[in-house]
């Protein structure tokens, strides 16, 4: 392999510049040249701003979703190469795992959730309509829209496709161009699967632009309050570029996510002979070992009852000496090396420091050389006296083992990082759970706790979920990301419309509840998908419900309560009267407005947000109003036979002095003429 | 009047220090003395940490928005003293509206939207669970919890009542106690309104703390990661605090909030026979005069079709000559003095600045002298060229009038201020109100659009509205604020829970699906509120359902659906058979859950997140299983004599192979043996 990382601006690749060496960590000979080009930041922004972005801000929400989860498809039958180069980094085929496969499934975690959770529009419709007056006529409702500028993602050298996907995933899917900056250090990697993104075709022309560059040069210089930064790294180097003159200037968004002191805990409960103690051995050893310890999330502090310490000690020792340290492409090898011989040695050094405030209790006794080194366990004696053991990491395979004398004191211990990505808790005991986990949860970002009957299948302490937010206060960056369509809304803007409902409909194109509608000239459940529009309206007859009707559904029902059966105790209620059942309500307004015949219509699968707010009583007269609120098209795979969409009907069940009686959203399945027509590149 | 500002630190009031005169607007005399003591700022924070923030904390979030509705009614109660000493301010009764009931509005509208929105547990248990393994024994649960900080409020003279209160009341609510400090100009407003509040004894030692001096000296050097800071005033001090170093180094959040040059748009639809010309002007004036133009979210900028610049600034003059300028305490007084002879100027030395990119077209002749000054009208007639008019701010009354070409420039003038608060359009043409807000959104924090229709009912350009967000980008600080329970949110700190669904109930005390259930030893409807438990369940009998089941029900409901009546055409359907009424299944459900006999139950009147899962057809026998899942305390009126609660129930119900066929939640009133017990103080 001998491969030239080159950067990728403005549509073409810069193959000209300073040359570096890239080295893999195994053979620690070049295996690649990082090619620093002179670079026009200035320009390649402008691009993204000019070309890709107002691309992306035409599509919808949900068609950029789509464009990633191909994306991800494609990257994924390319995966065996990304492999087979990963083993330069030092990363085990597990290691490599969690980068790669990890970042695919990342990127299909947000493009999923951004569909079941956003608008299938170009922004997204947040929330209930605000009413602002007492007549309705004036209304506040949200939207988020995507931003003017660029998302730059300057990302770490630890997970080069995972970094680079979860970042980029839902900046493309908010409607935001990304430019890339990844850590030169194993950004062959990085580069072959960007490299493989832009033969894809699938992402807009100046969607996506990598620099391959040591440092980000000027490129903060030239940003402005519409671009945001995203940046994974040391605490030191996020700092200073987080209170950049320009950043602080123009107010622009900055997201930090900074390596932290992450802790494990075991609960006073567990006794050696409990199973919760040996999954926190093990726990512990494989958050030390995998990626040889250089994860942010890993387990640098082990929180253990002080008469648990030595116990914890010898079973750690025990897992450790079995880790078969070696080449990582290697199928025995259970650790390789860290990503490179200055890596190490700055992990030798950062044990150096650790070792005026630590004992070393295990040092296993396997080679260390280039980038290769050791396990190694510290234990602190004094932790809640010594402040810097909470404060220094050293990024490699260690841990500080650290003993507690009661629960407080071991949330003390935790919170003393002043902030992490992530903690854990090895407890039999739900009660100790709730006050631990209590006691940590504000200087956490996620906070996984463990025992016998999650062990099976729990994803581990140190691997964040597209689903979850990733990202911790204080000490690991104060910032946020993933957490499934969250991370698309940090990439967007909040903002409050207020107008007529009408003229608010008019602008987000969805349904605002007391806008204007458009009866439907034939019956809208007998349209397809595509002939459905936003307003559209059913309006139907009116039923007289009678005390026969009550009785009927009763008995049918099975339902006998005494406010709809028993007139005396009836007379008591909160309705003093007889009054109908609410199902039946929502079942003759069925009545009302479904279509006997076939048609598009599949199904009616699903209800939300129903509120009974008036009385039906036998005598009263109904009649329902259906209005289409909005529509998502689905669609399982590429060439899904069965096309068909989402339909979002607000339904209004009236009496017959126009009093709101019930309110409701339906969801109904609706057949579409075509499949989906969404470039795949 | 003679009063002395005095800070209140660790529950006490500071009556020593060094006094400075506090001067009123209108008669140029002191009307109070700002006593600032030497306060050591580091025990003030450890007070609200240690003896403010544990107390907030153990009460739920609904107690907390409890506390501030009694406060806001409290406080309602002595408005008219804050009316009498808001004079010397030089606000109105019109302009002190805002700033006083405004404020107390505010506060009532977000202790509203908590109790609607947020659990009713010390912590939020956010969105659903998500299932992060195949069999389930591992999810995720989203919580945001208070912070173990204080929150620092830094406010601005112009607002010194809503100011206070719009801030402080998301932060108690999220469980943090407040230090404020007012801008001293006007600070004896702010401090009466203060004092009232600690007076009250509704809010809890520790809870709330004042500083009265010019700068916050060392405060800041003082917090740490778990506090937060909150800033409203001018961009540039706004910035200062912002890139404090101990602010930077601990990544603590800071929120600002940065007076912006917000802009009107006058559609280019609009002539000056048309209702939304009229009520542009009159927007426009008034947004100059209210408040003598000293709001951070005035029309600074008045963007009018190139051919309507003439009419409007004539019809803008003939509405500001009617503009009585004089001592607010006179009832014919639309417009006070400035706060102060100092930004009267300061307002001229900006208008100077402005005078050499701009043209006066009105100053109105009425006298200036000491914090008295007339409203100004300029124009510009190269706005796309001139950036300084897009930035350059005279905080007072005036604004400048620039033409636009067409729509495309309109929304580029409206975002060449680089971030506004706000900004509003007037046009009777929805079309145009699309490309219009669309355009500027990613600019703005908040967009109004105004016709004929909604502007009877508008509550105007300048009012944020507790239910919205208030914040813009960039220029305008890139915060937010308000929007109803957001703004407790951004208090709190999110984190992802991991564990299985037992764990993570016992832990956010709260139902989590595929948790473990306690089968009711009593018919749960038949129970209490406080005598029900969280994970509380009640297993139905069976009912098998039959064709005459059916039949009935489509006969009773009159939904004749050909999937459920027709069974050549079932055949051909999704499910290839006959199948029963989704609402039959909802019905016979109630059916099988429902107590007959008068009980605590009130009512099931809502419904929520309903999801057919599978068909159910005759023959299939259905089973159901009611689990409480969460409570929430109501009160209408301190004491209401109807005293209930809200219980949510999670329904699932299965068939005979123990398949799920639909899941939902239920919503019931449930009587409450007790009325609610929050001290009033």
């Amino acid at each position: 392999m001998e491969m030239k990382v080159t950067s990728y601006i403005q549509g073409e690749w810069l193959t000209e510049g300073a040359e570096t060496n890239l080295i893999s960590a195994v053979t620690n000979e070049p295996v690649a040249q990082l090619v620093e080009a002179d670079i026009d930041y200035q320009s390649a922004l402008e691009y993204a701003r000019n070309v890709g972005g107002p691309t992306l801000r035409e599509m919808s929400i949900h068609e950029r979703a789509f464009k990633i989860k191909f994306l991800g498809q494609y990257l994924m039958e390319h995966k065996e190469k990304y492999y087979e180069i990963s083993t330069h980094t030092g990363a085990t085929r597990t290691d490599s795992w969690i980068d790669i496969e990890g970042g695919i499934i990342t990127a299909f975690g947000i493009s999923s959730k951004s569909r079941r959770h956003l608008s299938d529009l170009p922004w997204h419709v947040e929330g209930d309509v605000e009413r602002l007056s007492r007549k309705g006529s004036f209304m506040g409702q949200h939207i988020c829209v995507p931003r003017h500028g660029v998302a730059v993602h300057i990302n770490a050298f630890n997970f080069p496709v995972w970094g680079m996907l979860e970042k980029m995933a839902p900046a493309i899917i908010s409607g935001m161009p990304v430019i890339v900056k990844p850590s030169p250090i194993g950004s062959y990697l990085a580069w072959e699967v960007f490299k493989d993104i832009i033969e894809s075709g699938i992402l807009p022309e100046g969607s996506f632009q990598y620099i391959a560059a040591d440092k980000p040069g000027d490129l903060l210089d030239h940003l402005n309050s519409q671009d945001m930064v995203a940046f994974t790294g040391s605490a030191h180097t996020g700092k200073k570029l987080k209170s950049h003159p320009n950043i602080i200037a123009k107010n622009i968004p900055f997201n930090l996510e900074a390596d932290s002191l992450n802790c494990s805990i075991l609960g006073e409960d567990v006794t050696p002979d409990m199973e919760e103690f040996d999954l926190f051995v093990k726990e512990v050893a494989r958050e030390m070992t995998v990626k040889t310890g250089q994860k942010c999330t890993a387990i640098r502090r082990t929180i253990v009852p002080e008469k648990r310490v030595d116990e914890v000690i010898v079973a750690l020792k025990a897992r450790l000496e079995k880790t078969t340290i070696g080449d990582p492409a290697q199928k025995e090898t259970r650790m390789g090396p860290l990503a490179s011989s200055q890596q190490a040695e700055r992990f030798e050094e950062q044990l150096q420091q650790l070792s005026e405030i630590t004992d070393t209790v295990y040092a296993s006794t396997s080679n260390k050389n280039g980038a290769f080194t050791n396990p190694r366990v510290l234990v602190c004696h004094q932790p809640m006296q010594v402040d810097e053991v909470h404060r220094l990491e050293a990024f490699g395979p260690m841990t500080t083992v650290m003993p507690y004398k009661n629960p407080q004191e071991a949330i003390e211990l935790a919170n003393k990082a002043n902030g992490s990505l992530v903690g854990s808790l090895f407890t039999a005991d739900d009660e100790l759970a709730h006050t631990i986990t209590m006691g940590c949860a504000p200087y956490h970002g996620r906070f996984m706790v463990i025992n016998r009957h999650s062990a099976g299948e729990s994803t581990g302490h140190g691997s964040p979920i597209a689903s979850l937010v990733h990202g911790g206060p204080g000490h690991a960056g104060g910032g946020e990301e993933l957490g499934g369509a969250r991370s698309v809304l940090h990439h967007m803007q909040r903002i409050a419309l207020q107008g007529s409902p009408t003229t608010l409909r008019n602008i987000v194109k969805q349904h605002i509840k007391g806008a204007e509608t458009q009866e439907s000239e034939k019956h809208p459940f007998q349209k397809y998908f595509e002939e459905l529009e936003i307003g559209e309206a059913l309006t139907t007859e009116k039923r007289t419900v009678t005390e026969q009707d009550v009785e009927e559904f009763a008995e049918l029902s099975g339902d006998h309560f005494y406010a709809h059966t028993d007139p005396d105790a009836a007379a008591r209620s909160l309705f003093g009267k007889i009054v109908a059942h609410g199902y039946f309500v929502l079942s003759a307004t069925a009545g009302l407005f479904v279509h006997p015949d076939e048609g598009p219509v599949m199904l009616n699968y699903g209800l939300e947000n129903l509120r009974f707010v008036a009385p039906v009583a036998p005598g009263d007269t109904i009649q329902a109003k259906l209005i289409l609120k909005r529509k998502n098209v689905r669609q399982q795979k590429k060439d899904d036979p069965f096309p068909f969409g989402v339909v979002y009907w607000d339904v209004e069940v009236t009496n017959q002095e126009n009093v709101l009686v019930a309110e409701y959203t339906i969801l109904t399945l609706m057949k579409r003429k075509h499949k989906l027509d969404i470039d795949e590149g």
